[in-house]
């Protein structure tokens, strides 16, 4: 078992100074390293090796390991999940949600969140060294998905020595992560939590990535994926990609409410391409500040998981049997506003698990905030989660 | 009076064989010029002058200059409303509702559309030389409104010697067009026909025109919009803009229904990043068409002026005020699964002008095709066109 604190991370180019080579030196993560006995098996038929995970954890793994909380992140998350992150500097994504007194309460449960595969906060992704060639992945890195990433997440929670876990949670990506995890490690979760998420990618959803992705390889310092090794870095492009996303992370309703047609610091509109409008310089905002944190490569990875991710179609297109046998205990949230992730997407997968005779639960919150709303302020979440999470923990002798 | 038969446009910079120089060089537009005489008088403040309106005709004005109906054309639209396109060489693109037998009939109308002011299929744009420079504006040309484009329309029409339009007719941008006219030129507008429009655009509207324009700016052979006089074009940029802009023209319905997850010519996944799935290669076909007929900076334009738009701006914010006194009778229409002008954005249009004691008859079409539908083989759109027109023409005596 190689567990250590993560100082320098030798798989790692290090000549600019960007987001994974910050994180690569900040001792702010676990890391799991995974050698050449241990390889990754992925979908795309071949195996990553060696590769390594980053996580955090709060809370203590009591004596008989049945605490054990996995929370998966979304598309742009990363492992801090309740701890600042060295990168941004901000508070961790979700600790709202995690911490003292908080529904996932780290004096109860041991929690774990690891960045996924494919990510760019130090566990292997496209930046990470391919042992081959001595230079980074870029796209000889196999194209990952949704179970590749659980597939990591398993040999994590095996490497901890945890053999089922209380509960698996996570929102959008994260709950395609936890779905992913009921279906193919079925007696390994005891409740699972998805939220605003689906049990498959629409048309829709792939066309939108797709814009992102065409936007980052419009970008001549995309460099064909190679940019790191020439000293680039395809900003504009995944800024594009980043505001494309971020208009379909939010609700029409809150962007009247929040925006309108506010002008932004001056009284009139100015006759030009400046930002005349709140909405435009919020969206610049998000671009710039994303490509400072985030790797391109990565943002064609990951959208290229969400993508392809389709529990159904390796059961004959029947979701249903996908989820035959399990015991896991569901609570599903979806949110009214959500159309990234409407709740008739959710409510299929209700179905599904009735149709199972899965225990489950489904709540749909009105809000108008759209997908992000599960990143937010949301207290009927957090009751939906305590409501859940307490009693699954009396279940399980918690 | 100038009207003659476009061939050779002074006013173009023909270096590279581009949709804009095409056009200019085919003999398929009629043009009207117009000279430092006749300046247009702009909301930014400045005018333009001289500048040029490229338009097409069909039909026959009546001796009493009483049947003359004015299509207002959308965002990438153009004044080939019923005839070939020579550029694209397909039908003109509402060749649906305009012919012999339609609902708009050249037999017993006389049926104008022009390209708008700041377009690029001939009539004076960002692509235009700048007198006070002999170069191409660019973005010396100043930001545009839906109001300038009318006024340029008021300018052409009153060349034509017509006094007062039977109709006008436009959807989305082209139905602002429409509810302008009604506003600015009470008394010259019979009956008026806005589909799938609204009265201002909304937040979520302008930022999906945000994240296009920046695709297009963050192409390096923009060059500060100065890409005709350097000799380069920002296809990429736009391909990217046009794609975004795409997918909000289809619902998500529709995108399920035609493309839903099905491979391209291909029986499994690829795990790479080629088009997998058919609506990317369907959005990858509609970026790289796009470039070919279209110019950037008028991209640009276009959008900023739909942007701008805000009817009861200048009414102290009420709707009902823009349109008191009004006489013309209105018919508006709208798609059930328009995201971009959804139903309640064209009925507060009608609220509005029922306050304004106007004449208004309203259809909501059920239809999973979205925002698009306006342009497409809709039974229901025609009929209510049809039924509108030939109800406003018997009472206009034609």
């Amino acid at each position: 078992m190689t567990i250590e604190i993560l100082q320098d991370s030798p798989d790692k180019v290090r000549e600019t100074e960007d987001a994974a080579t910050r994180e690569a030196r900040m001792p702010s993560s676990l890391v799991a390293h995974f050698g050449p006995d241990e390889p990754l098996r992925l979908d795309a038929g071949r195996a990553l090796s060696p590769f390594q995970i980053a996580y955090t954890t709060h809370g203590t793994l009591n004596a008989d390991k049945s605490n054990a909380i996995l929370v998966c992140h979304a598309l742009t998350g990363d492992q801090y999940v309740a701890s600042r992150n060295p990168v941004t500097g901000k508070p961790g994504w979700w600790s709202t949600l995690v911490g003292e007194g908080k529904p996932l309460d780290p004096s109860r449960y041991f929690i774990i969140c690891s960045n996924v595969i494919g990510g760019c906060m130090g566990s292997t992704g496209p930046a990470a060294l391919d042992p081959a060639t001595g230079e980074p992945y870029a796209l000889d890195l196999p194209v990952l998905t949704i179970r590749d990433m659980v597939r990591a997440q398993a040999m994590l929670v095996d490497r901890l020595g945890i053999d089922t876990l209380f509960a698996v949670v996570g929102g959008s990506m994260g709950g395609m992560q936890v779905l992913e995890w009921a279906v193919t490690y079925k007696d390994r979760v005891f409740a699972a939590l998805p939220i605003a998420t689906g049990a498959r990618h629409s048309s829709q959803n792939i066309a939108f990535h797709e814009v992102g992705r065409q936007a980052v390889v419009a970008d001549p310092e995309w460099r064909a994926g190679r940019y790191i090794l020439e000293g680039t870095r395809p900003h504009k492009g995944l800024a594009v990609a980043r505001m494309a996303a971020h208009v379909t992370y939010l609700s029409e309703a809150a962007l009247q409410r929040k925006f309108g047609r506010n002008l932004q610091d001056r009284e009139a509109l100015g006759f030009g391409f400046d930002a005349d409008f709140q909405i435009e310089s919020y969206l610049r905002h998000q671009g710039m500040t994303f490509v400072d944190r985030f790797d391109a490569n990565s943002y064609l990875y990951m959208t290229r998981a969400m993508d392809y991710f389709d529990i159904a179609a390796e059961y004959g297109g029947s979701l249903a049997e996908a989820f035959r046998g399990t015991r896991t205990r569901f609570c599903l949230v979806s949110f009214s506003s959500d159309w990234l992730f409407p709740t008739e997407e959710n409510r299929a997968v209700v179905h599904a698990l009735n149709a199972a005779a899965a225990s489950v639960s489904f709540v749909e919150i009105e809000t108008d905030r759209g997908h992000d709303a599960f990143l937010l302020d949301e207290p009927e979440l957090f009751d939906a989660i305590r409501g859940f999470i307490s009693s699954a923990a009396r279940l399980r002798g918690l």
